[in-house]
């Protein structure tokens, strides 16, 4: 099965948990709604990459640390589209959780895609409880306070901005944790897995943020501009355009050479590259090698 | 150590693992103003019960079950609260957390609040691992949809609410819960405990009712005659006063007669006995047997 396949159907299985004729129609539409179709499904991909780097073993719990992770990934998109905070009608190109469901419903969706992230996580670990906690432990970190995700968005409630902290968590932490997760499935715990994942959130930033400068709406399915209209920290106007690109790269050289000890190390430094390559808008990236 | 302070204890045990210099702060004292003080911890209490009444051999993990069952009450406390639903301007006595942090910080800290009610039982799990899925699928199950608390709320968006299934949702999941994770917690797995909790949660629900009705706002600390204003089914409209009452004492009748066999029974039907009548306005109540 493809990567693809294999992340929908993990997905769609997750989902399932959360489905049943007891329960709130709208909501189980608005959690379908917000996963499905999905963008590029790049920190589930990279769950994967890296579980199979690591020898996977187990690939029931992969699949559920993908998904675990892409939950979550969609959760915060539901609430950081809320009109509280960045107010945005569209998402990948049509209506908003919010705006299509209702603000009352994309609270609550967001809410339930949260547990449904730890309860697929728990369904799954089964047949090897010993590594739940520290896959929970990971995922959760993500997530909450106060270096995960919850965190990083509270950032821009802040006077004033810590702003490494800021991106560490709004960004990296759910792709440290894509790889922590991927190689913790797997039974492999070397903390270079961490460090991996936030030079890559770290590069994604900077891939988004250049996005958000040089893209049209119609190439990337939502508003762009955002940051310079919501006063939030861009790299690219930071350290200007030819200067952001350069710092993706050195941040991609630098997690492809220091990649922790593995058996699929090659096959995972090549799946590196190509995403990097997936992140810049056509016309500024690299012919691939 | 007193039952009280036993849990006041693990939650704040539970706001440390989401504490940190690198985090931002607002995030963090909205997250502890929405847990502390408490309420009268009605679920945390029945969950340590049920795990004494069970002999309570792992008193780290029974906290951590607990406390994620009170994080989990809290933060949907916040999110009932918000603009969108409720738009309470006061719970416990005071501003609610959105009013007091604004509505930003107000839905992250309900997000990271959930998140931390999984990463706790995740840290207190580490002695015993095979107990950790059950009991993380316990606590979802009661979060989430389609039963958990999350459905709950969401039905009150539905055109045609399902009455039955809504009240389940919203407040007996979490005390259905409470049981079963106090006694999960203790290695007792019974389905038994699960139908205990789910008999005091709608117990409680109806004394919810008629607080709603006859309570004053500084007798409960938030605004009476919400079910009526917000046009919600209350226990008292259906049945009358007396009818309402009466339901309530055979529930709690119920629960204390079918208890699952257990070394702690004679305690535990006790403490629920007493739990109950607390929860009733003190002129409505029983004077104690």
């Amino acid at each position: 099965m493809d990567t693809t396949s294999r992340i929908e159907r993990s997905l769609g299985q997750a989902l399932s948990l959360a489905a049943g004729a007891e329960g709130p129609p709208k909501l189980q539409a608005a959690m379908r709604y917000a996963v499905f179709p999905g963008g590029a499904r790049i920190r589930p991909r990279l769950c994967l990459a890296v579980a199979r780097a690591c020898g996977e073993d187990q690939p029931a719990l992969t699949d559920a640390a993908a998904a675990a992770i892409e939950l979550l990934h969609c959760a915060s998109l539901v609430h950081d589209d809320l009109p509280c905070f960045d107010d945005a009608a569209t998402r990948r190109g049509r209506a908003a959780v919010h705006k299509a469901f209702g603000e009352p419903v994309a609270v609550l969706a967001g809410d339930a895609l949260i547990v449904l992230a730890f309860q697929s996580l728990a369904v799954a670990a089964g047949g090897t409880p010993m590594r739940l906690a520290p896959l929970l432990n990971t995922v959760a970190r993500a997530a909450g306070a106060p270096h995960g995700i919850s965190a990083g968005q509270a950032w821009e409630s802040e006077a004033v901005i810590a702003l490494e902290h800021y991106q560490r968590a709004k960004t990296g932490a759910l792709f440290a944790a894509a790889t922590a997760a991927g190689a913790g499935a797997a039974g492999a715990l070397d903390a270079g897995w961490h460090r991996l994942g936030e030079r890559i959130g770290e590069a994604y930033q900077i891939a988004d943020d250049i996005r958000d400068v040089v893209s049209s709406e119609a190439e990337i399915g939502k508003p762009v501009g955002q940051d310079r209209h919501l006063a939030r920290p861009n790299a690219v106007g930071a350290l200007g355009l030819r200067g952001a690109i350069g710092r993706l790269e050195r941040l991609v050289n630098e997690a492809v050479e220091d990649l922790p000890r593995c058996p699929g190390a090659d096959a995972l430094r090549k799946h590196i590259r190509s995403e990097a390559n997936r992140l810049l808008p056509r016309r500024l990236a690299r012919p691939a090698a």
